[in-house]
């Protein structure tokens, strides 16, 4: 069975059909405006109705934010104006069709699990680190959903007690230590220290005075010793994180996305040490793997639409895990 | 189906027959020596035999430690000396009867969730300070195993980095913050302040020089606000911990249990202020509730039972959670 997965962006949707092993066909991408709600459901409605081509296919929309635990509602988007939005409710009566709704990295998570990186285990953790840094669990074949549909919000797990004020509200959060705004930092303070920030400082000079992740990923794949530095510190933080997610959830596997994990092995390694040198009674029983997520940017459009198909097709449900 | 449950502990193993709503007959309990693996066995055949009384019943074992994912093998206990020991196979070829392995938190914190405090959530999280701080996590009606078996080992999740040092090896687990152990530390540095610890500085002296849980708890009871102010920093840590926990798993219900839970309301209010204090994204989705355990402790009796009938018999699987 096919099925339209669709992923609502802050400045973007993107769409496609997705098949039974995870490929897409009809992939779309149109700009959007954030602060207008209306053009967005517009924009989805139309896009949808394109893919589906008055076929009965069955829908999931990745949406950001909070998601209730019947993938239904929007409590919450960060940047969208939605509130408690009956998203699902509402898209099912001008479409005819049948639509879930899920948080994007729940749904880019359920891609890797399905397809990608967490294809041979039962239990993952992915990590997103882009601006932000978002989560999906994955615990014996199923999402994690939580009892309010609000489970694997992993950038928000505290680290640093009284910590970096955070976006949230809290304190100490991962995504201030973790995220690929984090990383800026973190190598604006290379650059500052001089020494190892020697090449970061004139490469800062010459992007205008501005860090890029762009210009110090360039770096770290040239070797640079500051721009390593910066992304060993970041790579130390989610590696920590891991360890206190290891002793809750146990997984076989941690897959980091998002743009920070382009740096590939030179942040896996990181990461690595810092989860041995804090795992709580470590030797004592396996431990997990650490790999770099595999889908790229389709992931969430891939998982939407693989967690349509589960809740609308039981024959489909009964031989692919739950989602 | 009556189901036999047995939970071993570090100075004796409890046992009893098990019904389907939870209540137990024929009780035994048996002190034994945690350095002799074989007496351990033995005191274990013995009285599952007498609980059986020659009927075919199935049985859960309870352990302290860590359990593999398939419910047979301890890979480690701190105190009895068993090292990646086939548990299930000895003790099901000794009995001729059905036998699974669970982890002890696991096993109370599944009773809990059947029978007690959370029988009416899908998602809950048990913290059960004791000596240490153990823990069990229920997500979607199902206990959460873990990919390897040893998730929900929420003591040791880290609140502090490069805090106090914990019988893990690893640094400022929530054990070392959250923990009986942990509450007498804070009682004496309170005692040793002068101030509102003069009570418990003189409750110390006539105790002996040591500061146990019950002379703490009579002094909570009495509302001795050096007491009160011991029991609410502990509080506080344990929110602290929750609000890191339900950005991960988004339970419905926090569940409190082990001794400094006698405490009751005067513990749950420090912990649900720590909790709003510290929730990020507050206001924006539902909140878990905060409830003592109602079990006791032959919880973990129960829950092992609950998880064998449930391994053994497909009919309950059917109508009854998955474990």
């Amino acid at each position: 069975m096919q099925a339209i997965g669709i992923d609502i962006g802050g400045t973007k949707i993107a769409g496609g059909v997705v098949d039974e092993l995870g490929a897409i066909t009809g992939f779309q991408r149109v700009p959007t405006d954030a602060t207008d709600s209306t053009a967005i459901e517009d924009a989805i409605v139309a896009m949808i109705r394109e893919l589906a081509g008055g076929e009965r296919v069955p829908v999931g929309v990745a949406a950001p934010g909070f998601i209730d635990a019947g993938q239904s509602t929007v409590y919450y988007t960060p940047n969208i104006p939605w509130r408690n939005e009956p998203l699902r409710e509402r898209l099912e009566q001008r479409l005819g069709l049948p639509v879930v709704v899920d948080n994007d990295a729940n749904a880019a998570g359920w891609a890797e699990f399905r397809f990608g990186a967490g294809r041979l285990v039962s239990d993952m953790v992915m990590l997103t680190s882009g601006t932000g840094v978002g989560g999906a669990v994955i615990a014996g074949d199923r999402l994690l959903r939580g009892g309010f549909g609000v489970a694997g919000e992993l950038g928000h797990m505290r680290v640093v007690p009284d910590g970096i004020l955070c976006g949230c509200g809290a304190r100490g959060c991962i995504e201030q230590y973790g995220s690929g705004r984090a990383l800026q930092r973190m190598a604006n303070a290379v650059a500052d220290a001089g020494g190892i920030g020697t090449a970061l400082a004139a490469a800062r000079t010459e992007a205008g005075g501005e860090l890029t992740g762009a210009v110090i990923g360039a770096l770290v794949q040239q070797g640079d010793p500051g721009a390593v530095a910066a992304l060993a510190e970041l790579g130390s933080w989610l590696g920590q994180a891991c360890a206190s997610l290891s002793v809750v959830l146990d997984p076989q596997l941690f897959v980091i996305g998002g743009g920070v994990a382009d740096a590939g092995e030179r942040l896996l390694g990181p990461v690595r040490r810092a989860f041995a040198d804090h795992l709580p009674a470590r030797g004592f029983h396996p431990e997990p793997e650490f790999a770099i997520a595999e889908l790229g940017n389709e992931a969430g459009v891939v998982g939407a639409a693989d967690l349509a198909r589960l809740h609308e097709d039981p024959a489909y449900a009964a031989f692919a895990p739950r989602g």
